[in-house]
This record gives C-alpha cells, structure tokens and sequence, in this order.
C-alpha cells in the first residue's frame, strides 16, 4: 500500500464531511441573521436534532418553541424549548406522524410577523408526515405503484396529494408567516421540491396528472383517497425562502479545498454520479491510467451516488465496490489511489463507510490467495478490501449528502 | 435537436479519424527517414493494405520488395513490387498462412545492412499466422483455452509458442537484418507484445509457464504441440525498434485538437476506457450535468473501448448504446451534447459508426412515441438514434484505434 496516498486520501475525505456536517452547516447558514417576530423552529429527517441543536443554540433567546422529528435512536439529548420525537424510517410509522402533529400545532394560527425556521434532512419524507388518509392504504398505494413501474416523480405526484405536509402544503399552513426552509440534501441536483417532497416548495404537479397516473397503471384507489387526488396542491408560498446549506455538491468542493490544501490540484468531474458502482471505479482506474505516468499531484473528485445490482451472497456497499473495482485498472500503477466513501459514515450493511485502492491492492490480494474477479462478482467488497486493510471507517458522521470519490495522482 | 453542437460534434470525430488514417500516419511517420542496405517492406492486418501502399509511395525507389496480408476485400488494387495476400480474419485461414509464408520467404538469408519494415494493424493476430501445428489442433487449443476461462495473457502466452511468427519469432526470422516496426494500434494502453501477439518484440512470457497454464486448465495437447511448448521464445532482440503511430491517444489527442479549433477547451479524461457503454454514457452526462450551468465552451474526452453485455433484440453497437444512455443525464439541458463513434467507421452490426444526443434527445423519441427506457435496455440504440437523427455514419475509414466518446458544452 502507497501509506502517503491512503494518509492523503483519508485526510481528503474527513476534511469534506467535516464541512458539511448539520451543526458547522447551519451555524454558518444562519451568522449573523435576525428574524421579527416568534420565530419557531420545525426540524425534520435523519439530522434533525443536530441540526436544532445547532440552530437552538445558534437563536438562543430569539428562538421561540420547536419540534424535531428524527429517526429512532437520534435524539442525544433535550434540546431547550425543542420538542424531540422519533420516528420510523424508511417506513414511516404512528411515532413520526405524532411529531409531525406536534409541529403542525405549533405553527397553527401564525401571524404574518412570525418566522417558522424549516430544517429539512434526508429521510424527512418518512419521518415528516401526516397522511390523510390511513398509513395503511397509503402504503399499499406506493407498493402498487412500485411494483406497476411507476418512477419516482410519478410517485410523489400522487403521494403529495395524499398528505398533508408535502408538496408545499406544510408552508401553506404556516402562513401568513414567513417560512425560511435550511437544506441539507441527499438528493442529487438538489431539486427543493423533490427533497423530502417539498413540504415548503410550490408543487409543480397538477389533479390532473395524479389522476392520470392512477388510471394508466391501473392503481386500486378508495374513494377517500381519490378525493384526495382531487386537491390541488399550492402552486404559489409567496413568504418562502429556502436554502441549501450542504450537499454533495458542497462536499465535492470541500474535497477539493482539502485536496489543495494538501497540494492537489483538484479536478471536479461531476457532484452527479449515478451510475452503476462498479463501472464508476472502471471509469476512474481508466482516467488515473492516462494521466498517472505525467506526474504531479492532481486529484479527479466524483461527488454523487452509484448504485450496485446486487448478485452474489458477498459483504460490502457501492462505495466499497466501487473501490475495489478501481483497483484492477490501476493495479501495478505506484502513483494511483482511488477513495470512495458515504458521507454518513455507513456504506452498504456493514461498519464502513468506504473504501481505498491503490496500485498495489490487487497484488496484496493475490498475495493473500484471494481471488479479485471472484470476490467482485460476488459483491464481497468488504472482505477483500477488509484483508487489505482498504476498509475506510469513520463511525456515523451525524450527515448525510450522498457519496464522495476521490481518484489521486500523488 | 441543437444544430450547432451536432454540427461541432461531427466536425470534431470527423478531423479526428483523418489524422489517424493509415496513409496519413505512415507518411508522417517515414518522413525523411532513409534506411541503408536493401528495404524490405511486410504489412498485416485490417489496414496493411493502407499502410503498405502509404509506404510504397514514400519509399519509392529504395524499396526492394514486399508483401502485404490483409482482410478479404481489403486489397483495393496492385502495389509496384507489394505482392497483395487476402486471408480470413477474425478466424485465420490457409490463405493468410500462405501470405505469411511469402512474408518469411521474402525475408529469408537477409543482411545485417538490410531493413524489413514491419507495418502491423489490428487484425494482425489472425492475419499474420503460420502455425507450427496443424490449424485445427491450433483452434481446438483456442477453443479449450477459452471455455476454461483462460485470459488472453494466458491464451497468448501458450499461442506464442505454437506459431512461427508470434513473440518476436518474425524478428528472431529476420536477423541479422534492422527492423523497423510501423504500428497502428486497436489495444487499450498499447503494449507492443500484446498487438497481434508482437511477431517483431521480445516476449517476456517462458516456457515454464506455458506448460503451467496447460497444466493449471487441463488443457489436451498432442506431442507436436507440447514439444513447441517446451521451445522457448526470444528474449532480447537487439536490431528492432517500434513506433506507435496510430492509436486511441493519438485519436483523442486529434480530436482534442479538433475541439480547440472550434473554440472548446478540451479535457481528456481517458485514453483507456473500457467499462459498460451504457454505465460510461451516465457518467459522461453526469460530468455534463455538473458544468453544463457555467456556460462556456467545453469539451470532455474519452477514448478507448467500452463493453455491452447483451440482451434482448435491439439493433446497435457500442457506441450508440453509450450516446443514447447519456441523453437521460443531459434531457432538458440546451448545451449539452454527446457523440461517441467507433473510429474504424462501423458500430456494432449496423451501418452507423455512433451516436449523438443531446439535450433534446428524449423529448424527441418521447414526441415520436418511443419508449426510451424499453429501447436502452433492449439495447436498440440503432433504432431510437434512427427515430431522432441521432445516428453517426462516416462509412468505412480504414483505420481501427478503437473509439472516441465527446461530451460538449457549448
């Protein structure tokens, strides 16, 4: 192992995340704003006690009453005048519309002078909700829904009818108060009205295309829900603002500050990334392969999410697999190294957060009498790049903004 | 469709291909070069003829004599003093054996002040051939070594050994004469002993390991071919020298240079792609995608060869495939734009050469009522870029240096 890259390589990485944490994140969103008024705080997702603890703390005094909906287990401790719940997710559960029910109490009959501070992560989609019609049939709806085909904006065209906080409905009834919305987004591009289904966002969606989703893929609707569908959703929140204040494409460029820093010059390929995890490590081994006999210190920085087609019984997650999948390309290359990790810390089922190859880990492997192509057909990332030592861990990071990859030349 | 990127982006393959043509590079190459002693000129492969008649012209006079195997329908009309074989080609024939034979016997009892000129094209494995074991047993040897799964490092390795020609045994033919190898190169990276199994470059494989593959894969071999396996090849071949004049790198640096005259600042990102077509497009529109909002004239390359593993009916080719997979990335986008195109002219089973598509792409097949998903994954490239005037078509070029993928910004 080439232990300058993989030192450089890891002190890349923890430098970006350590930028877009919730708190560093929020603090920096909100120096030095004031706002008239009560202003009342409503956070909700996967970092939503981070990040209220940051703005709690942050608004001190001004700061009139909040309610932050999480995931289980991701509530440290009280927050002073915050109300903490937490929820299920992926599937959203009784626990998280309770919160949301809290939240929609507390910013019931606003006045126009008053400030509702929105801070939105991913997972507030399962965790900020409130159906109106029973959790049950709405589940059922998106299981139909999955299984006919249907995509992901076809999907929240309906499910944003169907509750009562998505799709700009949650600032609608915040008004006349001014909603001021901070985002952290898992969502590549950063569309405001796709994260978490835009609770604070004008819906670009029409009844009209809802319904014609329902009957094109032939979706059992009950009468209650169909009336649902009938309900236009808000296609004007004149007092909104939103901001995003992290997201990958602010972690592909603190990586890139990070590589500077450390005498790389960063080249930023995409904060895009969605491909197929393995061909994305290809492409990459490909790129340090050309570029890798001119010398230098340069560093090729691919911020996004790929994706892995599971086959195979194997351990690992796509940034792991991604990794690995460098490695054959640049096998036998002194001055190549390639890094990917999650910027939450977690990487597929297992304690990584990512993975590191470099020039010599295909020939550590053969050393060890494993088999590479065998092991990344499998998906068992994990365990090759475990004996290796190219595991990257992190522990939980408290963020969440999609993958990082970092290719070096050092 | 955007015209003038379509336009752009033929412009650019297009100047491209020609500088990498055969004649053009052979004529650069043997500019003003003179060789002392008689000139002897041998040529195999795709692109022999080509190349043969190329150097014909420039050596003029001081060529002695010389002989050419090609492809059948490759001989486009008589060379003074080349005589012309046509032979079977990717399964080599007695017809290409009986070139070689004229190769061998034009280049026997040769002087140390003599010069052969080797000009080697892609297709050369199969073109120039002359077995030491019967052809049959030779393809049942390649037909056990690949249904074991052998790599074609190990298939070469044992091929070597069971050719008159391969693994610096032509050059080993020729000493004490010079020889002067003239390369257009169709493999990733370009190493010399990997083209055509390098007739004219020391080989590094042994003997010891050839045996040791027949062995590891229960390899059945009659008593002629293991007493061949047991002979070992050249090691050191001190009057020889080679020069790479065509290949992916100088094709994606033409086309670099092609961009620049248009105004785009070209960025090579390979010369060595080799990943799934599909996954490669994604990633060239997610690079789009992240820089496509700054404006400016950009330029994003990427030579090599990627790969399709089919399924379904489709009509199409490698090429296509990758164009039409970016135009998911790149829908809606107004400057954006891909072309990928095969430099050898053809792309897969079809008369196009690649594809291009741009911002416009999927609204396009969507008016014309296609089903872009349902044709992408049917691999039907050919026939969705048909529908939208997606298809590339330069007809045959002549030259085979894999292919060129550009993604614009303009």
């Amino acid at each position: 192992m080439n232990d300058t890259l993989r030192k450089d390589a890891e002190a890349i990485i923890r430098r970006a995340i350590s930028a877009v944490t919730p708190a560093n994140a929020v603090e920096k969103a909100l120096k030095g704003r004031r706002f008239p008024g009560k202003v009342y705080l409503v956070a909700a997702g996967k970092a939503a006690w981070k990040m209220a603890q940051a703005a709690a703390g942050a608004l001190g005094d001004t700061l009139t009453a909040g309610v932050a909906v999480t995931k289980y287990g991701h509530v440290e401790r009280p927050i002073s005048k915050v109300a903490c719940y937490e929820g299920g997710h992926p599937v959203p559960d009784g626990q998280g519309a309770a919160g949301t029910q809290a939240a929609l109490d507390l910013t019931r009959n606003l006045q126009r002078t008053d400030t509702v501070l929105f801070l939105l992560s991913g997972g507030g989609s399962a965790l900020f909700e409130k159906p109106l019609i029973p959790l049950k049939e709405l589940q059922a709806i998106t299981g139909q829904m999955l299984a006919a085909g249907c995509d992901i904006v076809e999907i929240n065209t309906v499910r944003k009818r169907l509750s009562s906080v998505k799709g700009g409905k949650f600032a609608a009834w915040c008004a006349p108060a001014r909603v001021v919305s901070i985002v952290l987004s898992d969502v590549l591009g950063d569309p405001l009205d796709m994260i978490a289904s835009g609770p604070t966002v004008p819906d670009r969606s029409t009844c009209e295309e809802a319904l014609s989703i329902i009957r094109r893929y032939n979706i059992q609707v009950s009468p209650q829900a169909e009336a649902c569908l009938r309900v236009e959703t808000p296609k004007a929140l004149p007092d909104t603002e939103a901001q995003i204040i992290g997201s990958v494409r602010q972690l592909a460029r603190a990586a890139a500050e990070a590589c500077r820093e450390l005498g790389y010059t960063p080249i930023l390929l995409t904060d895009q990334l969605c491909c197929e995890a393995k061909e994305a490590g290809s492409f990459l081994s490909s790129i340090l392969k050309t570029h890798a006999a001119q010398g230098g210190k340069t560093a090729f920085l691919a911020g996004g999410e790929t994706v892995v087609h599971l086959s195979g019984a194997g351990l690992g997650g796509r940034n792991q697999e991604m990794a690995l999948a460098a490695a054959q390309g640049i096998a036998g290359i002194p001055n190549a190294a390639v890094i990917c990790v999650g910027s939450d810390g977690t990487d597929g089922p297992t304690d990584a957060a990512g993975g590191y190859a470099d020039g010599d880990t295909l020939s550590a492997l053969a050393e060890k009498g494993l088999s590479y192509s065998a092991m990344l057909a499998n998906h068992d990332a994990y365990h090759a790049l475990q004996a290796v030592g190219g595991l990257i861990k992190t522990g939980p990071t408290g963020t969440n903004v999609n993958d990082i990859a970092v290719a070096l030349i050092g």
